[in-house]
């Protein structure tokens, strides 16, 4: 077959299928032989050559929606116009409002059945978010006084993952009110920081978000 | 064979010598063979019978020990003598204090390449260590006075997330030097919430199981 001459055409056509399935039936619902059908002409052989398993799909997927939101972290990390504050502001409001966190949320996998899928967001929230992109930025709001912590990368760290994995409705299984109670328990400690860099416009997104995931579980 | 017969007391005979050797060698270079030849007589096959996986029998080690520690978690909740404040505080102290964990630390498990230990972690910590002893403790000091909270669930994951799973040494391969910018950010986020509970016994104690984690990794 001439995919085969194209192991990385061949991979990114997996994952662009398997990305729509998750999407149609939800990651629960959709089986690899529904993803193989998808495929036409493509085995069983060949997709185990690329992913050892389902969830090794699911992983590779959100790796690569990952990559698109690096993308935008760089950018607002790089921007002249903003101080480390203000930065910092734009990534949490950035971060929820682009388009792409419907879809994801419509994936709704459940955790609890894809332990290596949480394993692989905690990963790129400390070895590659918090260090990469926002650590640099308080850092800058430091040197331009409007972020005061004398512990950058352990400050960096707690308030991403809170940010990105304990407010993410879908790995808790959150529902409406505690997503609520999440964002205000959030916003507090992030105010005890003295970052007061999120408001009721993420509020209302993050409560559009857990409601496009409770839909679609 | 005779131990068949007790099915219990062949898991329990498994759980301890895998936790000595674990202890002896270090997790990562213990072999399920290790373990067999340790166990004098029982066979490979009985050994998957019961676990099916070298992780597997760590997450069940791992979850004898939170038992034991969730007996201590419930005493100190069910005392009459304490404000919530004071059992908070009481908590902290006593769950680093305890003489086992130096033994976990030991054994110092590569999270990397164990993520159903880490899903085991964090799923006994957010369904059974934050709703069943320190959400009744903080509901407790809102009635008395000495917490002021609004969301006391989201509260009680957010900090026993923090302590338990961030602060630990081993989930994140952390150095002394991380281990003491983990526990100032951690200090500085506990007061933004009026819960001044942590002390400097607490950081020597943290900084000394560091060591003996990365000693034995």
């Amino acid at each position: 077959m001439a995919r085969n001459k194209h192991p990385e055409e061949t991979r990114s056509l997996i994952l662009d299928v398997a990305f729509r399935l998750f999407m149609e039936k939800g990651y629960e619902h959709t089986s690899i032989q529904d993803i193989i059908q998808q495929l036409g002409g493509l085995s069983k052989g060949a997709i185990y050559h690329h992913f050892k398993s389902k969830e090794d799909i699911l992983v590779a997927v959100t790796d690569r929606m990952t990559a698109e939101s690096n993308q935008m972290l760089a950018y607002i990390r790089d921007r002249t116009d903003l101080n480390g504050l203000e930065k910092l502001k734009a990534i949490f409001k950035e971060s929820i409002n682009r388009p792409v966190q419907d879809d994801i949320f419509t994936v709704a996998p459940d955790f609890h059945k894809n332990p290596k899928l949480l394993f692989s967001l905690l990963q790129d929230t400390v070895e590659e978010v918090a260090p990469n992109y926002i650590l640099p930025i308080i850092k800058q709001g430091i040197l331009d006084g409007s972020i005061q912590t004398k512990y950058p990368e352990e400050l960096a760290e707690l308030i991403i993952l809170a940010g990105n994995i304990w407010m993410n409705p879908m790995v808790f299984d959150d529902t409406k009110e505690r997503s609520y109670g999440k964002f205000m328990i959030f916003r507090q400690m992030l105010c005890g920081f003295g970052l007061d860099i999120i408001d009721d416009e993420i509020l209302e997104r993050l409560l559009e978000l857990t409601s496009v995931y409770q839909e679609n579980k």
